[in-house]
């Protein structure tokens, strides 16, 4: 004899799914809304269930949205010979939050990482090849791309990556590619910055 | 412009009414289910949208159930003269999987806490009265309720509640009222152990 219905242990186990939840918060997530008296399950069901049927990724730049096309690749608003490689949609976010860029995106999907079993082929670096190509025909202006991967070591062989790719368009003047500055962070404390981030943080020193 | 489509926003706004996950992490589970491959996000809605259109409470105990009446109210191995008062569905659940009572149970819905704007009218005192009622025109046997509640003030407050409300029936004989047992957990240290735990404990020795 089963305590919970089947159909509670069902949304435990799903909820059991998500990173960094284990068996006794999903247990007590499923069990708020069992306590909800406004339908907030099926508020959240029929959401996601909604989210699942109507988001894609932008064709263009793989960003999750609602269209063909999404509405920062699609808006003649923005500089299209800037494009911003990030690792992941939530990247996006952060930019677009922080409001100080004003140029196109393109999501990897990740980074290469051994470790984790992700190799160059399970990335969309053939999209990516495909893209440039297709705003080198349509553009006269060199075009930027701003290598936006995480500062990590993951991080920087994926920037490695993408310099090798387009090694002749490089040396043919026709694409710069840039990295995003690595420094000390805001509000950081000098004694307490690892190695890695002064030794950055030196390199990239400037006039004041 | 926004960056998300709002189909992927609901779902962000769904999850942070969860009691313990802020804007961040509900953004990040929501983002999970993005870059999931198997239809996860349709899974969670769909078990979402089935737990909340077959779960109901238990007409007897109130404990979750699929029936009208649950498989623990049903069952005639286990031994109805002893009721065990409980706040949470979770409780429940906590005594079976120990496989140490073989009773029956009642959940409240809560306790008694003015600080929170809980009141006695909001929790189940009512249906527990007729339930008891009910059980003392069926029983020969005396009633032993065993009350639950967790061992903090408000759920000391509630003991008391109930030992009120059937003060009467306490004095005819045809119940009992028992309370878990305070004292020190097993492998708790005598040294961290608070003021209040260590009076109970105290109060609650024993002959060895």
């Amino acid at each position: 004899m089963s305590v919970l219905p089947k159909s509670v242990e069902n949304v435990i186990d799903e909820f059991g799914k998500l990173p960094g939840i284990g068996p006794k918060s999903a247990a007590r997530m499923t069990y708020h809304f069992l306590r909800s008296p406004n339908k907030d399950a099926s508020k959240l069901g029929n959401a996601l269930l909604e989210m699942d049927e109507k988001t894609k990724f932008c064709s263009s730049c793989f960003n999750v949205t609602d269209k063909d096309i999404c509405d920062i690749c699609s808006s003649t608003l923005r500089d299209h010979s800037k494009i911003c490689i990030v690792e992941e949609p939530l990247d996006v976010v952060a930019f677009e939050n922080s409001g100080i860029f004003n140029g196109l995106y393109f999501v990897l999907g990740g980074v290469i990482s051994p470790a984790e079993g992700v190799t160059a082929s399970e990335l969309r670096f053939n999209d990516l090849e495909s893209r440039i190509k297709l705003v080198i025909n349509e553009s006269e202006k060199k075009i930027e791309l701003i290598v936006a991967t995480n500062p990590s070591l993951e991080g920087e062989a994926t920037a490695s990556y993408i310099l090798d790719i387009f090694n002749t368009y490089i040396k043919e003047g026709k694409i710069q590619v840039t990295r995003l500055a690595m420094g000390l962070p805001t509000g950081a404390d000098l004694e307490y910055a690892d190695r890695l981030t002064l030794k950055r943080a030196l390199e990239g020193r400037r006039d004041i």
